[in-house]
């Protein structure tokens, strides 16, 4: 890499002073545009960097926030990462993106670099297994901001942006009852999550509301992927009684569940009502378009990321209250038993 | 922020010399295994932080790639991300990321904020309305590396990361036509960016090598969105002659154009065959199931990483050689009329 251009390497290519170019460059009111302006092209021309990284230095700032996933490659966090990028690029902050591949031993890796690497803020979704948050310690003892979206830390002094998990999944057991079903079964993932826990939960409290006695089987837990969920149907075709009634934690599971089921001659919803969570855009192009929870994963980005720029800013406290943006249930064909009937 | 530890104020803590703790953080051999454990234990403890930033500062390195893209919520380009952040983590390099949101005017302000922010590396994917690079220029000036991938510059001199576009457009025009389609349209994004031209001339080229005429009409050019798609359903069903096979440019504009022409009562494939481009799971849930062309987000992610990082790791020069990706046609129900009829 060539060596760093110096307003002293404009100076003396203009034959100017450097204490002219260095005013220039800071747009100070005692040099005409007319310099200025021979200036700032000449210093383009020249391959000049304004000083940001040294600046950053001085300022103990590196205009950096932090941000860990699971994974990158899902719908839903491709859209949160999109809203945490435009808020934070409109306020001068770059992001640094890392996932922990759904595994606590990379979280911690990852927060390890990130603290090191000076950022001024994170934002983190949890692993699928992480049951410390020993690692972000370091964060919390130098009063660096810490926030968790989503996937949040169930301890109390920690702040998080989330949805209403149990509500949301209230809602839709609360519709599939509404439709006729008698024999639910709820297909999760790992409940010290609390995204699948607060589902869990939302699940069991509308059948003991609607007094719905239910199978000793039905509950079934994987990882939610697609192959996961066409294994789930052949699962639910050896129980005894079929469901007559799914509430699936993602669409991604939903789905292929669904899809595996009627290969196998179940009609959906006349046999099965199915229902999903995330409304990611395989939820309106299956058919029967699957019922789901609608919520906005930009939003979420939005919301997570200028929290903790207003907290930068501003000096706002850390505060330990958890934000809870909106969801919407979605009503479709797939658990519409009345409608088809 | 508090103020941050020193090696000094870790030396004061364990009542040793400041030399000794800075040997041990370094693993130096002269010190004893016990006493790094200790001071190890204590560093931590007092949230001291390794000097990395400090360190990148006198290697004029900072250990961070640069990312634009068009667009972080999609399913493509979140499958690249995932790819460039496990290669990009693996060899201790941080990303930072954003969007240019489909415009150059927002290309050319995010590269302007990688370059103050000394990313050592640059990996673009140009946006739909990019016909100037002239904003990267000044990374070519400092030798700072450059690498284009999926949307690349047309420009000779600049290396990128593709795949053969031109081939496999080729093959699953040829396809329709194996398939006894005779009036073919094709809908695209904008032909300056080489994705579509080189799908477009892919096209044209297998029309003619197989002695189809086309209607003057046959080029239909939209952003690709779902919302377009679903527009331009509406313009076909105008048209005098409908056309009976289609090749689309993604999935995304191809499933929704095709269901809202089975809504108006077109039969898939009967009266149109239907081809898609990016194997998105929306292709493989839509009914009938999508033929498209598949090529791997995750592998032109980890490819671009690792080909900007050996350049910076092992002083590779500059090459201006274009890297080809494989992809492969997968042909679905949505085009096979013969086995259908």
């Amino acid at each position: 890499m060539s060596r760093e251009v110096t307003i002293y390497d404009i100076a003396k290519e203009l034959n100017i002073s450097a204490a002219t170019v260095s005013r220039s460059l800071k747009n100070h009111p005692a040099i005409s545009d007319k310099t200025k302006q021979k200036i700032l092209a000449t210093a383009k021309e020249m391959g000049y960097r304004s000083n940001t990284f040294a600046r950053n230095l001085r300022r103990q700032k590196t205009n950096t926030l932090g941000v860990i996933v699971p994974r990158l490659n899902s719908t839903f966090m491709s859209e949160v990462i999109a809203g945490m990028e435009k808020v934070a690029n409109e306020a001068g902050y770059n992001l640094i993106i890392s996932q922990s591949l759904e595994m606590m031993k990379k979280e911690a890796i990852n927060a390890a670099t990130m603290f090191n690497n000076r950022v001024d803020g994170l934002l983190v979704s949890l692993a699928y297994d992480t049951d410390s948050i020993a690692h972000f310690e370091p964060f919390i003892q130098k009063n660096i901001p810490l926030l968790f979206f989503d996937r949040i830390c169930d301890q109390q002094q920690y702040a998080g942006i989330v949805i209403n998990n149990y509500q949301a999944a209230y809602e839709i057991t609360a519709h599939l009852i509404e439709q006729g079903c008698q024999n639910l079964f709820h297909i999760t993932g790992n409940l010290s999550r609390n995204v699948y826990a607060d589902r869990f939960n939302g699940f069991r409290q509308a059948l003991a509301d609607h007094q719905i006695n239910h199978s000793p089987e039905y509950l079934l837990i994987n990882n939610l992927s697609a192959q996961e969920g066409k294994a789930t149907a052949h699962l639910l075709l050896q129980k005894k009684t079929l469901p007559d009634g799914v509430f699936v934690a993602n669409d991604t599971c939903a789905v292929a569940c669904m899809l595996e089921l009627m290969e196998k001659g179940i009609r959906i919803p006349e046999d099965i009502a199915f229902t999903g969570f995330n409304n990611d855009p395989i939820s309106w192009v299956v058919k029967p378009q699957l019922t789901t929870v609608h919520y906005k994963g930009f939003d979420m980005g939005e919301t997570a990321a200028q929290t903790l720029i207003n907290r930068l800013n501003h000096g706002q406290e850390a505060s330990n209250q958890t934000i809870v943006l909106p969801h919407e249930l979605i009503s479709r064909q797939s658990s519409l038993k009345h409608a088809t009937s």
